[in-house]
């Protein structure tokens, strides 16, 4: 298994849960990135604390304003980070952030049902676009032809609740917004790998476990994983993806999960 | 193979294209739906007269105004179905209405996305919603513990463009986010099927096949299969179908299309 070596790395939502754990996570590498890119919706905010303090300690981290929902701010973001590169690409983004609606499937509304959609689907394709340029980049920057998280990437983080054929604790959470938007993210993933192929960049959707996040314990009551083992086996296999994982959908502990 | 012996169904958007077929089909059986009701956005309109046509002919037709993507139309047709059958169920639901915008990855749109969304996935659920109460009703009114079409069912004409495993035809077209409002439909349909099975409730994916209708012909260049085929293969799928299927993805043609 190769080492994680992605001189950039970008995560979305990183002001808590998982995307917080993936910042702490990158910091501590023995190799960290060179420049690591925390979005969050209000970094100068009350919920941006935890990462306002790694930020006084890492020099290598820059948290960058990101509402996801919104095309004005991922524009932003992506010219932000474009310029803080200084001409190199970006080798790992990480479209992390994400909603869920705790409802049952005769209560789902139109808007939640948009709503969720918007956070957990349209956004990685709108901030995969806004990105690809320094994806790209970083793929030509990158000697050899095979693909890996330390070249080029677009890591979507999805959820067993997505697949399909699990329908993972229906019992305990109807959450058909939430369920309906993974398994679009999961298509999506398999489009991005189709597409982005040729051009040097992985695809992966992984399933990073149920964790005790704000997310993870809103819905049912127990959820076993804690954010350092959820992050801590993503990574791990984030760093043994080749080209032929491109397009799957895998979870935390590297096994795959059925569409 | 049982025969189909559903007393009431409603086709939407029935006024041409595979929804037209359905509509032509049912009145020809050898048993005809009591009610058939036909929906389309302007059943006054020019692009109705296919429908007028064929309701001045039969008098179990009954044309429904319904744009599925609003939800006070849908509470009109709920309402207007229910009036005319007079206390008795909704035997079948067929959400057939659906839009596709021909568009590559990189162009994908956050309104192509929601607006895809918005006719493909989240209208069936709405509909299957606001008819529930008479889709229940007519399961009561059937004998038998088993799940059935002409007892009660929802049938969402998916495609096999939304399997993620498939990824059909992606070199011709890669409409993105058809794909995903796909895959989402089907993740719909498993959760439909989870939550309506204890009332009776039998529900379905179907792909009615690469089909020479304006959408089946407004992408790639040969679409192969006649509307005549595909319902007809449809509607003979429909009739066998028992409790053992509800959940699943069939194609016109019977097989199993993969998730
Ligand atoms: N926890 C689990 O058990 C679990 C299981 C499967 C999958 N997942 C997935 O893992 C990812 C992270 O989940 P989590 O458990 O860490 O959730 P969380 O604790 O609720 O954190 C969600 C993060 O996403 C951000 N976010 C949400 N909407 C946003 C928007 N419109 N713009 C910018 N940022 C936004 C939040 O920012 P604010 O603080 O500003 O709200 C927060 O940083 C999600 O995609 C989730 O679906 C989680
Ligand atoms: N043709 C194929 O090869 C193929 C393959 C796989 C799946 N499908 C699926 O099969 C279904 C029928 O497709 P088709 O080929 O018959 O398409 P079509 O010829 O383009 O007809 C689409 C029908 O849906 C109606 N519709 C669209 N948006 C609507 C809205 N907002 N409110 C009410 N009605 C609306 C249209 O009404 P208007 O006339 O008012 O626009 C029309 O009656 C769709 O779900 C499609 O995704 C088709």
């Amino acid at each position: 298994m190769g080492e994680l070596r992605a001189r950039s790395v970008l995560v979305t939502g990183a002001n808590r849960g998982i995307g917080l754990g993936f910042v702490q996570h990158l910091l501590a590498l023995p190799n960290p990135p060179e420049v690591l890119f925390a979005t969050c919706r209000d970094p100068k905010g009350q919920r941006a604390q935890e990462l306002q303090k790694l930020a006084s300690k890492h020099r290598n981290l820059v948290i960058v304003p990101l509402e996801v929902t919104d095309p004005a701010s991922i524009k932003a973001a992506a010219a932000s980070v474009g310029e803080h590169l200084k001409g190199s690409g970006l080798n790992l983004l990480i479209n992390n952030a994400g909603i869920v609606k705790e409802i049952t499937l005769d209560n789902e509304t139109l808007k939640n049902m948009s709503d969720v959609y918007m956070t957990n689907t349209i956004a990685p394709l709108l901030l995969s676009q806004a990105f690809l340029p320094l994806l790209k980049k970083a793929a030509q920057e990158s000697p050899g032809s095979g693909l890996s998280c330390s070249k080029a990437a677009i890591v979507n983080i999805s959820s067993i609740a997505g697949s399909i054929k699990e329908m993972y604790l229906w019992e305990v959470m109807q959450i058909v917004s939430y369920r309906c938007s993974k398994a679009a993210l999961n298509m999506l993933t398999r489009c991005q790998s189709m597409g982005y192929r040729e051009h040097g960049i992985l695809c992966i959707a992984l399933h990073p476990g149920w964790v005790q996040t704000d997310m993870g314990n809103s819905v049912g009551d127990k959820a076993p994983v804690t954010v350092d083992a959820s992050v801590g086996g993503m990574l791990k296999v984030l760093s043994s993806l080749s080209e032929k994982d491109t397009g799957t959908f895998l979870d935390w502990e590297g096994n795959i999960v059925p569409w």
